[in-house]
């Protein structure tokens, strides 16, 4: 069998490092792709460390990586959308029955068969998981590999396979557009994707941040406004004028407060994960027949949408490249939210 | 001026009694209404005990009733919809600006200048704040009156002010009908017009309950199946399966255990009040992009379209009619529960 080079962790408490890890043949329906860059995002690090241990328990060794760019080397007899040279993304889905009614709705997501990039089943028997994008190269059936705009920063393309969706998806969901007012809370690898999209889509954009520090950098994203949620009055005077809220904070957080700003009949989308619950009051979701909504990445169909979007508008992740070596120093940064605003490793820095 | 006889609280603590109240003389726009019945909403009950102390502070003496069904006893001049004779209702509503988003957009209830029908500020100066329903007759702006089919039971029609509307605008915003799956929680005074409504609507109605005593007079009122809550295999057979629940439970409860119940894409609304913030997880959200609500009664509009409704498919409330004399007992009931559904006041009690 095929195998290829990866970084994987080992245990809950051990540094990501070099490894050798199977990579299945080429069958009718897969293509065969040589990753360039995989951004990194904050599951990776949850899922090594096996801190979703009650949800999603670890396999070890565990490959992250699911926002994955690259080029496809090789397709097999049955593919007819892609052919080698072609620049493509994979993003947290690698299977899926695409017969399930989840599936027909667009929802790959939620189907019960679905494969998810890394730590997930293999159902083609080639590890007891599938392996993700921390590896010089991936197979995957042709069904779930998104085209890549040629022209975009492939370094900075790559968050959009998880970030990108995320918050594409929802804000669609909202209509969102001209005459809308859209708050983004929290201005980290979603929220900064957040601006930019919301932006393009024409809506009127608020940052709302508890740091004065990111006002300057929200508005060099897209942001017309910029509100410190610390800021009482500011909080009161943008009371019941949002049409949507996109909530990208994973830390606790008073979830009422920001619902106080929704205007009536509007919308409050969680795509931050925070462990806790959130005490959510009756009364923030009556006074204005208000819905706290939840939004999980995005089926097939609506990120190859959202890229395409991306090509039209120029828009990437705003990136800081690493090599693969560098990969347990980033996770210790993006710990300390010290990246602007994601992380997106050179895979060549793995073939060297 | 004008007097009515009415019922008040003159204290947090005091039971209800006798009182007269001063009511405005019917000005150009108005409709004087005399009082057939008057339904015993929850909310009455709070207000009377001042219990919402920090959200909405009662004056005393307050005469409480928002679920009124009377007939027309003199009109101003301007007058168009209604003359004398008339069937009509009037809800928790009766002013508004009409000339707000709100307003025009049929949210009479998020109208910041809305008038509630009783310890509202009155814009007419007739006393401190307005009297509500538990009167022998009221007087209300031509535009906050309702019409009511004449051929349905006045005892049972008055709860539809309140209990009716509160429950058929979330189940109309979330297009209940034939093919969709809809659970209500909870079978009292709400989730008994809720199974009602949903039936008639053509949805396949799922009560889900703590009691299974209740699971009989649940498929009496229109429910095709039951679910009782407590039974852990019987909420695993059905996760994932409802298009829409209406969660009409004020007490505490496990509102993930019942978000764990909807479909991708689905919504669960909340019309019950419980005091606490409900913990809401993130992940009950996520995981099949869910949507939690909450619906404040109805405007105008939608009040008027259910009451048409429940006229086309003689949809009343069950009622057990008690005299006035008889309210605080009926409160006491209230709070165990002991009610199938809704207490309705036979306002000939007052005259009598």
């Amino acid at each position: 069998m095929p195998t290829a080079k990866a970084y994987a962790s080992v245990s809950p408490t051990a540094a990501l490092a070099g490894i050798t890890i199977p990579r299945r043949e080429t069958t009718k329906t897969d293509v065969r792709i040589e990753i360039l860059f995989c951004g990194v995002c904050h599951s990776d690090l949850h899922q090594a460390r096996d801190e979703w241990h009650s949800v999603i328990p670890t396999v070890y060794p565990c490959v992250p990586g699911h926002e994955i760019v690259g080029r496809v080397t090789q397709v097999g007899q049955g593919v007819t959308k892609f052919q080698v040279g072609d620049l493509v993304g994979v993003g947290c889905l690698v299977g899926a029955d695409h017969s399930c009614p989840n599936c027909q709705g667009g929802f790959e997501q939620f189907c019960p068969s679905a494969t998810f990039t890394y730590n997930s089943p293999d159902p083609h028997g080639t590890a007891p998981v599938t392996y993700g994008g921390y590896s010089d190269s991936i197979v995957v059936e042709e069904a779930m590999v998104l085209r890549i705009p040629a022209h975009l920063n492939p370094a900075g393309v790559a968050p959009l396979l998880c970030a990108g969706v995320t918050t594409y998806t929802p804000l669609k969901r909202n209509h969102v557009g001209p005459g809308k007012k859209v708050g983004i809370v929290g201005l980290g690898g979603l929220g900064h994707m957040g601006v930019k999209l919301a932006h393009a889509m024409g809506a009127h954009v608020v940052v709302i941040t508890t740091s004065p520090s990111k006002a300057e950098d929200a508005r060099r994203l897209g942001a017309d406004e910029v509100i410190i949620s610390k800021n009482t009055d500011e909080m009161k005077q943008h009371a019941g004028s949002f049409d949507m809220i996109l909530d990208c904070v994973s830390a606790d957080h008073d979830i009422n407060a920001y619902l106080n700003l929704v205007r009536v009949g509007g919308n409050l989308t969680l795509v931050g994960a925070p462990e806790k619950p959130l005490p959510v009051s009756a009364f923030s979701l009556f006074f204005g027949n208000k819905t706290l909504s939840g939004s999980l990445i995005g089926g097939i169909a609506i990120t190859q949408e959202m890229l395409d979007f991306c090509g039209q508008h120029n828009i990437t992740a705003d990136v800081e490249v690493i090599p693969i070596q560098k990969i347990n120093e980033a996770y210790e940064r993006m710990l300390k939210n010290d990246v602007k605003y994601r992380f997106s490793i050179d895979m060549a820095s793995l073939r060297d």
